[in-house]
């Protein structure tokens, strides 16, 4: 097995095309519509946000992802359509049936998406409009005006591909697209049992795999690298991962291709997600939280989140500040339980608290460490034998200013 | 019934005294060792922080409280001693032990408590020596010092007296201080199921009411204040309220007294929690947040607890930016099941939502509105009759200034 970053983003795996149009939504005439389209039918899977408002292209595409297939994405940026009531929901069937109808394909067969400002009507027309443009101007070398089109605060397009060689004689590609940037604590489950943040992320691969495997696959790779972000603790109406697989090359079963599949899935994923809190509104640092030694998964979790999410901690973070009583603040009130006498706290290999009892430690070199641009802090709860980590970002006065003044 | 707003801070009602002193703990030679002294033996009741992690002084406390009664509570500002392992718990227990000495009273009748970094071994010896000096000057004028050397980053004391009248014949007083004004976010429960952020409240009455009385009063009438309000959504590992009740005057018996003393502690509470809101670490303004129409209190507070704690809704209060999106979404994660289709959402009298759907609204009226220092928002869910009201200042440039800078 190995796997190869290629070029080529979506496009890269066999199968599909892409394009990136400025439809007008946003008023700084950047491009706003993105258009992922399989030249066949594809095994599908999607994950949403597990708000309890769910944005209106949301609810379409959990519809229309229960038979497990589709062949196009459409996706704007600029306007979320959410708490949009009943017109928002005509709204995004709308879109949903004009990109059937421009190619040609069934409106149950498109999966939609929009982010942005939360509340306002879509200006329907435009889109509509767009959306035929932009099925116009679909091509193989069109994943990067798709990666582009469905940004919002983003300063960059996020865009993985790879490559995998089962073995001498099969490979598969699989590749992803993804935005952030605010709004963003994801969790998000799989259509059966919805629950979520704003990140959106477009996965296609060329493997055959079929959507029940996909779904499982997809869940629990998010699970793992979505899920685990957070630039500010808020949820979003609209988080949404979608991924499409053309059944073109490599065989995916049950066994040793489904486990390298798996892998090279939540390497997109882990790569899209850590881009998305790199890029988090304001942040100039990104920062993992390892929780290790906890009794389960749930556990870890949870206060590898917590403490990601703390906004002190985050503040500590852009003053590359050793306050490790932040930590140790914000896992306490994790809502788990655990024993703080066991408890160990580093910053990289730096040891702070040992067994609950703070410890002597060089404050200029701490100081240094946390400095860099990326860093890592380590919980061990010393009960057990699991760990998780969460990826979060600093809280810098570039936050307040973008979020002060994001509406009006 | 009569309630009267008086002078004379902790020390308005019969029976205390208090004073506050500059031990050398702050490196500003401000006031951080305060002390408060009850003539004779009270009945006491305290709720403390529910992290995990609890310092060394809740610990003390913790233990001292269990039998109902207190005559002194020693609270040193500068320094929470938490997470500072088997030394912090014998420097809080020395400080017990060093007020009970200096009053001639059994350490067993004394309360600790401890605010600022994490972390840091206490001074013990600067602690020790100031309570000696601080025992020596306490007086019934010293109510306003001992607000002073409870503080932290707050920018200004805390303080409330009330006088009650029941009748012609009986009346009673009850006061209290307060200090916050980061790491805010408690969730306090008395000390039999305890768990909660770093805000110290002390509060004294003359009335005549038993230990268990007190302990109900207090268990609830933190629940909706100092439970129902957030800086940060970070929970310290030092929150505590104490309060101690002289006995001298009014007899507190179940039915309309009781009613009358816990409308009065209520009134207190809100009061301060209100005050620690408004001093927010950057706040430049504060706001209510009212969920209406649930079906349980619980299902009211979290959502209203979840708004007011939204980092991104912070920062659009900030802004005086009417993005009512935001509302939504924090509204619909905060874990509850409800209907985002029933639910109507206002600023102030000014209706945004109407049963799930946007209504146009005039915008510049809205930002209006939010330009004031102080307003409400109203979330109706339309499926009950129980509210609850939280309460939050906005996210500021200044709060990332305090917390970037901190420690080091």
């Amino acid at each position: 097995m190995k796997i190869n970053r290629i070029e080529g983003g979506i496009c890269a795996p066999e199968g599909f095309l892409a394009a990136g149009f400025a439809a007008g939504i946003k008023k700084s005439n950047k491009k706003d519509l993105a258009l992922i389209y399989a030249k066949e039918l594809c095994s599908a899977a999607a994950v949403f946000t597990t708000n309890r408002f769910k944005a209106a292209p949301v609810l379409v595409s959990m519809q229309n992802i229960k038979k497990g297939v589709a062949q196009a994405i459409i996706i704007n940026s600029g306007n979320a359509n959410a708490c949009t009531g009943k017109q928002g929901l005509k709204d995004a069937w709308d879109m949903a049936s004009k990109t059937a109808a421009s190619l040609s394909i069934s409106k149950d067969h498109v999966l939609v998406a929009s982010t942005g400002i939360i509340g306002r009507p879509l200006p329907a027309k435009k889109i509509l409009g767009g959306i035929w443009a932009v099925s116009r101007m679909i091509k193989r070398a069109g994943c990067g005006d798709a990666a582009e089109a469905i940004l919002t605060t983003d300063t960059r397009k996020k865009e993985i591909a790879l490559e995998v060689n089962l073995d001498k004689k099969n490979s598969f590609k699989i590749a992803g697209i993804a935005k952030g940037s605010g709004m963003i604590c994801p969790d998000m489950a799989s259509a059966e049992r919805s629950r979520s943040a704003t990140m959106i992320a477009v996965i296609t691969t060329d493997a055959d795999i079929d959507s029940k495997m996909l779904n499982t696959a997809l869940k629990e790779a998010s699970a793992e690298s979505f899920n685990m972000i957070t630039v500010d603790n808020d949820m979003s109406t609209n988080d949404t991962v979608f991924c499409l697989a053309s059944k073109i090359t490599a065989k995916i079963k049950k066994g040793k291709t489904y486990e390298i599949f798996y892998e090279a899935l939540k390497q997109v994923c882990v790569y899209l997600a850590k881009e998305i809190v790199k890029d988090g509104e304001g942040a100039t640092k990104i920062f993992e939280v390892l929780v290790k030694g906890a009794k389960t998964f749930e556990d870890a979790k949870k206060i590898a989140k917590a403490v990601a999410g703390s906004s002190l901690f985050k503040c500590a973070v852009f003053g590359s500040d050793p306050n490790w009583g932040r930590i140790a603040a914000a896992a306490g009130c994790a809502g788990v339980e655990f024993d703080p006498d066991k408890t160990d706290v580093f910053i990289e290999k730096m040891r702070m608290v040992k067994r609950g009892s703070p410890v002597a430690f060089d404050a200029a070199k701490a100081k240094n460490l946390m400095e860099q641009k990326e860093m890592r802090f380590t919980i061990d709860l010393n009960s057990g034998t699991i760990c998780a980590s969460a990826f979060g970002c600093d809280m810098t006065k570039g936050y307040i200013d973008i979020n002060a003044r994001y509406h009006t």
